[in-house]
């Protein structure tokens, strides 16, 4: 693979001439490793592109280095605002202020080995550090690496920025056991909180959109960042996992910050008006950010989350022959401004006790806002960051589009199932215009540092 | 329908209030219609929200206005740039600067009705004149509709901009005749040219993605906006068409303008370095605007285009194992830079008799770039516009995803049938890593004028 891999290169003028310029300095304090290796960034390489007609072809021997060097020998990109570090307490995506795209994929371990999905873990959390920094995963090619050997970054997004990309790895039940056995060495590690959701009215799940080993969630605010994030980690995860479903979402659906204008969902209603921000320390900490569990064994969690994942189909033909009455009715808020039906403005608090001339609560009985409150869900909230989805037609004549919903939970079990349940039963919204048609339920761990990856925690 | 539409609607500071706004101003020209009736610009209405806090509701008759009335009751919009007119000679959105987005969906009309085909177009042609010029396509009931009536513009793009949004229409042969006998009165009026496109080896066509009556390409920069666009006329279209198939591009795959970056695609190489772009006048004229043809009954076509839709699976896990040297070889290009493997940078002619020191040409000879050339094709080019798109996973493992081509072309029969033959024979890369699983041939009439409806020189 190393020798000379330029042999069958164009003579001339080639962008491979651009292996001449000078190393890429390396991260602060990690040593660069790999003689004459270097890694560039994306944007590193564009630069290069540039000049790459001044230089000759220069037969650089360049081996092929395993993911878990990369991160090390990555250059530090120039961070113009597109980038949010991969690294840290907690993982990135989760308060982060919702990106504008979404490509989430749920992948199934393939492998029953540990030390292979240990090593997976640590070669997505390689490659997670550098892509979200807005580096290649590795050689393309293009400039750097082999030229008999496939390159280590797919290209599709040699001339894009980081896009604020964030990537975030969750835990499914079926990654701790299966058939009652338990996986991985893992026999006691499942958190209580990891529950197999139940059955709930109405929902219509395919099996090839609901569950999965591990989900990944790739927010970006350009969608071929998103793309080439997931299809890098599969390229990856070759041999030991494999995409279970994967799913795009075009424009988000709730904000996360306070700074964030809240966006619409395809009922053309605001979304997320009520969700929880970024700015609301306390109260993530009592409805986002898990604890250390009852049990030793699930005290890798701590300051994790859980992410609930539902692909919820939207009747939208219907729904667009209904009246403008009908549908505020439904939402409890009106179109325009989405102020609640009680008065007021977007941000003005409902009130579910006024009543109209007729005698009936303005804000309805059976109304989605009054029924997902958490003034009638014992007080609990959630942090959504779902998006819009379409996925052609539905081969009836419809459009398949809907919501594909993303929550961070601190339990499922309280913040979730019970408003969940209600709705199913309740919510006529839900009953007459929604159809579940994807799920999911994963532990989201801890973030990790820079020598350390995902999950290490539930590994230690 | 009209009356007192507000009767429950909530009792303060609703945005309902800002109905009490003056009139904006008509087209230039153009008197506004309906007494009261507003039609407010996306853009106006969010202006109007900000207000809307200091009216009270107003209790404004407003009436149903067929959709015939709503581009000229329409507010002009302010011109931020994201503005592209739908009315011209040609039709936007194909020498446009290619957008970032793509939806693109084909109806079948289910009328036999000439009459109501007619008014179908009609209402199409006022709808994507609104939406083009960030405009409602009707009441939206959030500000200034009935309130017992379904609003005329489902809502989720109100808080966005025009998003240089082009709507693009075309006409598939089966909207001309079906089973052999002629529809709506359009016997002898199929163009010549709108060919039933023959059965290339290897196509893998799905019949719920191929084909349709009437093709509507919605490309923007924001996706949001193009869903809309879409959702929108389907909803108009209720009863007379449904949405055959549609299909959802993430990011554009060609240029049409010099002053755009070649993007790259899901091979990860730069896309459509050669594609003709919008400066090209007198090769546009040549390859791609149709001409009247030789018999009366196609004179319609003049000054229009043929549409050539094909999706296009690509075996990326299959690419992302293969080496850079035969990814290279296969393209005929340089990965990084684009560059033909004969040298240079991604702008130089390939030379296609260069040899290199093996006596092979450097360039191969079952490379795409060659077998592709306008050289090998006797100087035939076309206008291409395709986008990358990813639709979830197939099932085994791996993402369904690739590239949907578009390309605008002269005339099917000499512009695209003889090269695609060529392709799905001879080229490599076509043989082992790509599978056409759906394919559309469109006729795209010429554009119409503000009181035209668009394919009106179809009917005349």
């Amino acid at each position: 693979m190393s020798g000379c891999p330029f042999g069958g290169q164009p003579p001339v003028d080639s962008p491979t001439g651009s292996a001449a310029a000078p190393d890429t300095p390396s991260d602060g304090g990690m040593p660069s490793s790999g003689g004459g290796t270097r890694r560039l960034s994306r944007r590193g390489l564009l630069g290069l592109a540039g000049v790459g007609g001044a230089g000759a072809v220069a037969g650089i021997a360049t081996g092929l280095l395993g993911h878990d060097a990369l991160a090390t020998a990555a250059a530090p990109p120039a961070d113009n605002g597109s980038v949010i570090p991969f690294f840290g307490d907690r993982q990135a995506g989760i308060t982060t202020a919702a990106q504008d795209r979404l490509h989430m994929a749920a992948f199934d371990v393939t492998t029953e080995d540990r030390a292979a999905l240990i090593q997976l873990l640590k070669d997505w959390t390689a490659a997670a550090d550098a892509m979200t920094a807005g580096r290649t995963t590795g050689a393309t090619g293009a400039v750097d690496g082999p030229y008999d050997a496939p390159p280590e970054d797919t290209g599709e997004a040699l001339d894009l920025d980081a896009g604020r990309l964030t990537l975030t790895f969750g835990f499914g039940a079926s990654l701790f056991e299966k058939d009652g056995k338990a996986r991985f060495g893992l026999a006691g590690r499942r958190p209580d909180a990891l529950i197999d959701l139940p059955h709930f009215p109405g929902d219509a799940l395919e099996p090839n959109r609901t569950g999965g080993d591990i989900v990944v969630q790739a927010c970006a605010d350009d969608p071929q960042v998103a793309v080439h994030a997931i299809r890098n980690l599969a390229r990856i995860g070759f041999g030991k996992a494999r995409v279970r479903w994967s799913q795009l979402g075009f424009g988000r659906t709730s904000s996360t910050s306070r700074a964030q204008q809240t966006p619409r969902n395809l009922f053309g209603f605001k979304d997320g008006t009520n969700n929880l921000k970024a700015e609301d320390a306390a109260l993530l900490d009592g409805h986002v950010w898990a604890g250390a569990g009852t049990r030793a064994g699930e005290a890798w969690m701590a300051g994790g989350s859980y992410l609930v994942a539902r692909r919820i189909r939207m009747h939208i033909e219907i729904w667009d022959r209904t009246s403008l009455r009908e549908q505020e009715g439904l939402i409890g808020r009106t179109k325009g401004e989405g102020a609640p039906l009680s008065g007021g403005k977007e941000f003005t608090a409902p009130d579910f006790a006024v009543k109209g001339n007729d005698g009936e609560p303005l804000i309805g009985m059976d109304s989605h806002l009054r029924l997902a409150h958490a003034d009638q869900n014992e007080g609990v909230r959630m942090l959504r960051r779902g998006y819009n989805y379409t996925d052609g037609s539905d081969g009836l004549g419809h459009l398949d589009a809907g919501l594909f919903l993303i929550a961070f939970v601190k339990d499922p079990r309280t913040h979730y199932v019970p408003m969940q349940m209600t709705m199913a039963k309740q919510d006529v919204l839900a009953l007459e215009y929604l159809k579940h048609t994807g799920s999911g339920l994963f532990a989201v761990p801890p973030g990790t540092r820079q020598g350390g990856f995902i999950g290490e925690g539930l590994f230690a």
